[in-house]
């Protein structure tokens, strides 16, 4: 009985670190697709959905089984309720990087960013990916200093966020309202993705050692 | 100890019901704040956070609770993890109505929306307050077929965000960059707080039947 726990615990932990890692590499190529105008990267990042959906119901199913045939109960309790609070999080990483590759696709040939901006969203999907690395590295070692310092590459992601802002609304933006709008709804893209990455760290700070962020920081 | 599990049951759904009934009301009020450029209005909504983060604290804890002194199985086993699923979704609608509270706020004394696309935010404003009226009311009755009928103002919803970014988009906008900046961030909230209460009506669905949406519509 407790061998198949562990096990299927195991399963459950690999799941999420598969979807995190897919989140990841989504995004990755989300912003290469954006960068470049590549609407092939695009297509494929739309058409392949499949395999997110696929670890999504995986590992919710495997955190009820466990739940209904296990009962486990204190720390492993709360590893199989946070994993499942993870599934939802990551999920939206994975759309939002989705999203991203939809926008890029809506304009091509044109490219959907304006030279000045170019440089924002490189580093932005750079610290993006680092954050998806970084939440699925926690979830392996629930390490939770370590997932507090996620919080470090989300500050940066939210400086580029409001520096991309003052771009958009102070200077005379030669390129119109409809680049205007394209720039506004991707940096919130980017923006969210790294809140959800941090929100993983939050829950595996709980995942191991009981407590909130704010408690454990003390 | 099983009049305890329902007594306990029972005020987790209280919970829920009650944290639904604070993001409708709350939305309504940002609604009013962003039309009627009422910056009492807003500082009120930003001002009062605690009761959500209360009634969330809570509803989670509870969930916890259940699960790790009741083991249930079966139906009530997904309620509850359901249940915990859903705190998620409501807070999210919460923070979203902030989000529009917050940009009235920001604009004030100057109203944050330039004249054509006021009646926009109006129907928006009314669709997403009936939407988390509804959710609050299948959290209630667990009734699948009025859950899934909440997908009626999700596409009324996303109907009107569509023709709202016609008019940024397709006319000779003038009235800026940065009010185009504003009307898309605030357009994406209540349209995601409209996806986040149907997806309070999927779980629902879930929960009552142990079906996805799509089986169960079938």
């Amino acid at each position: 009985m407790r061998t198949a726990y562990h096990d299927e615990l195991a399963e459950l932990r690999a799941a999420l670190g598969a979807m995190c890692e897919l989140s990841g590499v989504t995004m990755e190529h989300a912003t290469r697709a954006l960068l470049q105008a590549d609407v092939d990267v695009a297509d494929r990042l739309l058409e392949d959905r499949r395999q997110m959906e696929h670890y999504s119901a995986e590992a919710e199913e495997k955190a009820f089984k466990l739940l209904a045939l296990q009962a486990p109960v204190a720390g492993e309790l709360r590893e199989v309720l946070t994993g499942l609070q993870i599934v939802a999080d990551i999920d939206r990483m994975y759309a939002l990087a989705l999203h991203v590759a939809k926008v890029a696709r809506l304009r091509h040939p044109a490219p959907a960013l304006p030279e000045e901006v170019r440089g924002y969203f490189a580093e932005m999907g750079r610290l993006a990916v680092r954050l998806a690395d970084g939440a699925r590295e926690v979830l392996q070692t629930l390490d939770p200093q370590a997932a507090l310092e996620l919080d470090a590459d989300d500050d940066a992601m939210d400086d580029l966020h409001r520096h991309l802002f003052s771009v958009l609304m102070d200077r005379e933006w030669p390129h119109g309202v409809a680049a205007a709008v394209d720039v506004t709804l991707l940096g919130r893209y980017y923006e969210r993705f790294a809140d959800h990455a941090v929100a993983v760290g939050r829950r595996v700070v709980f995942q191991a050692t009981g407590k909130t962020p704010e408690q454990f920081a003390e």
